[in-house]
């Protein structure tokens, strides 16, 4: 624990304008921690092909925050973009009392303007492994994100001991644009954005550049050889125990990772003790987090691969390789060995049989209440509007409106979006999940739900067939502002009579990033306890900017004023 | 003439979402012009290459404004935009009694927030040929711009007689993003924009698609059979005038532009009437307006060739060719003869010599007042400053504020810009304009020149040589919200005490924009009698980019009420 306990004071020194302030007593109080960031477009090669992307301090993925569970956050953000926005979510973080600091533009803020610096304030109230990504258009793709780590506070313990604590985030990327592809996904007709150029492990990954034809898109500067796309190596000493703690920040591939050789023992998922089990892989979806130990317990003389495998769709990207590197061994020494090839991408029932493993820690159960005040069942469906492919929930595509629902909520101003709610259920007595949809009457809608400030919500997330035939998708879905609990999977269509007698109400886990298994259902509970605005919606990149989400407010009326810096558009303007 | 009747009556019926309310009595009284303009990225291929660019209302170049002397323009420009911003600037309406809608970001508003949409409305107070263009960043590259052109009012007449009117803006084309290209400049080293891929006539060019190898920045889709890039023809018939609008929006070069086998006679200039002349082809530099004379006096058995060269950089790309059709020849068939090849692009002093011919027209002189109140000399040079490449004005590189200098002074915000002005000269006596600048302490500012309201000012823009060796380039300088006198040209370095003594001062051209030849010099004279603040800067994009620019502003107290929607950056935010 020596380097853990070296790590909780540790200055953020890696990045010249990220620095601490201590505003403490020389004791335990909670710390205020101020980072400075710039960002700005750059020139990055992390699959090998050169790309203009979107860098914090020059980094993508950009600064690491650590923190004590209790200290408070300062991000002051300035936008060096030219012409461009931003925004930054602070994902998994619940934002308690500081609604407005989400960063989920259109819903808790306008964009941060080119030229403007924004300043991100929050609590880190939890231990747990959470990241953050810009949450605007589709610009998460372009490499502004990275990972929060939030240590225990001095003195307290996790269940579950380690030597060393590492975190890497999981990725796809793509050569074209996010101009570009966002563009394609609202064309007639459609350009879907195709399978990713690359699998990215903590920024890096190799695209073949000898793959490359003149009628390949932009088929520019690719250099095998660039020291920005060698694999990311996890060195480690033979004999001790390290805390992986991995995120996936995928735009679209659900993925599977594994340590050639090595058994991972899952302890923690977005935030929340898991009661530990022992994978020889591990499915995450996109918007998750995962805390696995990893024993450094093979042959120490050689290394092994890490590898990131897409599932789920059929895989036409590489896998994403990284080395976990025996110390002393070179650390870009290939391991002699192929890399493991993964289960295959379309078992679903080892996916689905994950799920289930997924309980709360047993000496870490929140018991959910018993019942709930509300249910709403949020079917989606592949739709087209107006000749545009769009996702639904219940027959209603959502869209954000230009002045953000936190501050049109709370400053009742009628008109920024639809007053009449979305529906709350479907028929779905007589829809039939397994068929192309009929429900060709899809509409755009910007409603939203309002929940009973503390009032108990359940949600279930019904998944069907998309447009074509015999096709369906795994959908990982996100909630702002709160954990849930996970009550129950289902494949097939949800039976609001019976399912919800099979639900686990005695040790489920809290999480706040959940898979909807293909033509299947997720069950999840929540209580209505945080003022503000909140988006839940896919976390695939291209579906949420297809319309694939909706928004949850409750007890806005508690909330003080609103800084005035999250101001400046639609009707907040000047 | 009937058909220019017929013009002034004309519904724009050219674009669906443009439509022409008259709020008029059935008279002569001035109209209200209202366009509704959405825009967004688009896939385009101008010159047979595949990029995405930036069109309005779905065309690139956008719609053409068409009015009539004392009409009043709307635009509500929606900003369909995922993440960026616009700002569109209305080049040559010098917004009198309007300064908030100049669309200057920056200088007169913030940018128009991605999802906002925001109102220009302006009076366009005397006939003549002006453009409008993206002001902001390097957006102009994108696509987003068109013409303006205002017809005397009912009754009045012009100088000259024509039997149709034709508009066409000249552009220069790049395949690389302009993200790409602003990261380039900003960036150490630095990386030039390179010469551009391809130069447009009236949005369309022909870059040779078998060029392009697999290492080619984006070798990606070009289609030399596209009708997209299918040259622009201008169709006339035998024996009929044509008074041919000109505008050049490139973003880098200086053009000559030709008709082959045809003479043009030169009647306009930046919306003032010019006392005719005669040329063989026309250098027009970027921000320029002329409108020419045109007789189709040639055989009409065929077509022939209309061409614009690059002049004043060595021509690393081919010409742009459109073709002048005579109807009932096909309006693609190829001339019979090669394209004119133009004069020698080094040949400084036939550029020199046009800028002297060009006069006000005898009816049309408004004198100049015999002195100035004040004299600004502008000393333009390349410097270096920390490393990174820039262009400075007197020592002092300009940079924008990020809450708009109009409401910074009218507002009195000290904090918003340097409150002392930058330099009005520079140490003429001992600086050597052809050698390599010695001037390496330049530094970054953002003070403004503040001018006494209805003062007279003299503007004299030195040219120098470059950092390197024996270069020095043609730069064409912009003024917003003026027309200026040009009073003189000049090879070497001006003598405040010699030169004004030949200042013409007796039919001096008014102009908006005005070429500093390589080496050379120009003096401009305005009145300061426009209540705003007005950017001058070069109108190579590039080079503004770089800080080439300088602020004036006078009168602003005499301004009312700044409207709200140009607000919601900077100090203006929430």
């Amino acid at each position: 624990m020596g380097t853990l306990l070296d790590c909780r004071r540790l200055l953020i020194t890696s990045l010249v304008l990220a620095f601490f302030v201590s505003l403490t007593t020389p004791t335990v109080e909670a710390k205020i921690r101020l980072y400075n960031w710039e960002v700005n477009y750059k020139y990055m090669s992390p699959d090998c092909y050169q790309k203009l992307g979107i860098a914090i301090n020059g980094k993508s993925p950009g600064p690491t925050i650590l923190a004590q569970a209790g200290d408070t956050i300062i991000v002051n953000l300035t936008n060096g973009l030219g012409t461009e926005n931003i925004a930054v979510h602070w994902h998994g973080i619940r934002q308690i009392g500081s609604p407005w600091s989400d960063g989920t533009e259109g819903v808790t803020q306008c964009p941060i303007v080119a030229g403007d610096t924004f300043q991100y304030k929050f609590v880190v109230d939890r231990p747990g492994t959470y990241l953050y990504h810009a949450h605007y258009g589709m610009q998460r793709e372009t490499g502004l994100y990275g990972s929060i780590r939030v240590l225990v506070k001095d003195g307290e313990v996790e269940p579950f001991s380690y030597d060393e604590d590492r975190s890497i985030i999981l990725n796809d990327w793509w050569h074209k644009s996010t101009y570009e592809q966002a563009t394609g996904l609202s064309s007639i007709p459609f350009q879907w954005v195709n399978e990713p150029d690359s699998l990215l492990i903590q920024g890096r990954g190799r695209f073949n550049c000898s793959l490359m034809t003149p009628s390949s898109p932009g088929a520019g500067i690719c250099n095998m050889t660039n020291p920005e796309c060698y694999p990311y190596h996890l060195t480690v000493v033979a004999g001790r125990t390290y805390r992986l703690r991995i995120g996936s920040l995928t735009s679209l591939s659900a993925l599977n990772f594994e340590i050639e050789g090595h058994n991972m023992t899952v302890v923690e998922a977005d935030g929340n003790y898991v009661e530990p089990f022992v994978v020889k892989n591990l499915n995450i979806y996109s918007g998750e987090t995962y805390s696995v130990l990893v024993k450094a317990d093979q042959d120490p003389s050689r290394n092994y691969w890490a590898v990131s495998h897409v599932i789920s769709r059929l895989p036409q990207t590489p896998p994403g390789l990284a080395i976990f590197n025996y110390y002393p061994n070179h650390p870009r020494k290939s391991p002699p060995t192929p890399p493991p090839t993964g289960p295959l991408w379309n078992d679903t029932q080892n996916r689905f049989d994950q799920s289930l493993k997924i309980k709360a820690h047993h000496n870490y159960i929140y018991t959910p209440p018993r019942t709930s005040d509300k249910q709403i069942i949020l079917l989606n469906t592949q739709n087209r509007i107006d000749g545009i492919t769009r996702w639904s929930l219940n027959n209603v595509s959502h869209t954000l409106p230009h002045t953000p629902y936190l501050i049109a909520v709370k400053e009742n101003l009628k008109n920024v979006f639809d007053q009449n709610p979305p529906p709350e259920t479907y028929d779905y007595k007589n829809f039939d999940i397994y068929a192309t949809p009929n429900n060709s009457n899809a509409t755009y809608g910007n409603g939203i739900y309002r929940l009973e400030f503390n009032s108990t919500v359940d949600i279930i997330l019904q998944n069907a067939n998309m447009i074509s035939a015999n096709s369906s998708e795994t959908h990982p879905w996100h909630l702002h502002g709160h954990d849930f609990w996970v009550l129950g999977y289902g494949i097939g269509k949800f039976d609001p009579e019976k399912d919800p007698k099979n639900y686990n109400l005695v040790d489920p886990i809290m999480k706040n990033t959940v898979p909807v298994h293909k033509y299947g259902w997720t069950a999840l509970r929540f209580i209505a306890n945080n003022p503000g605005a909140w988006a839940f919606h896919c976390h695939i990149e291209s579906h949420f900017f297809m319309g694939m989400g909706v928004v949850f407010a409750e007890g806005v009326e508690k909330i003080g004023k609103l800084p005035d810096s999250i101001m400046g558009c639609g009707e907040t303007r000047g």
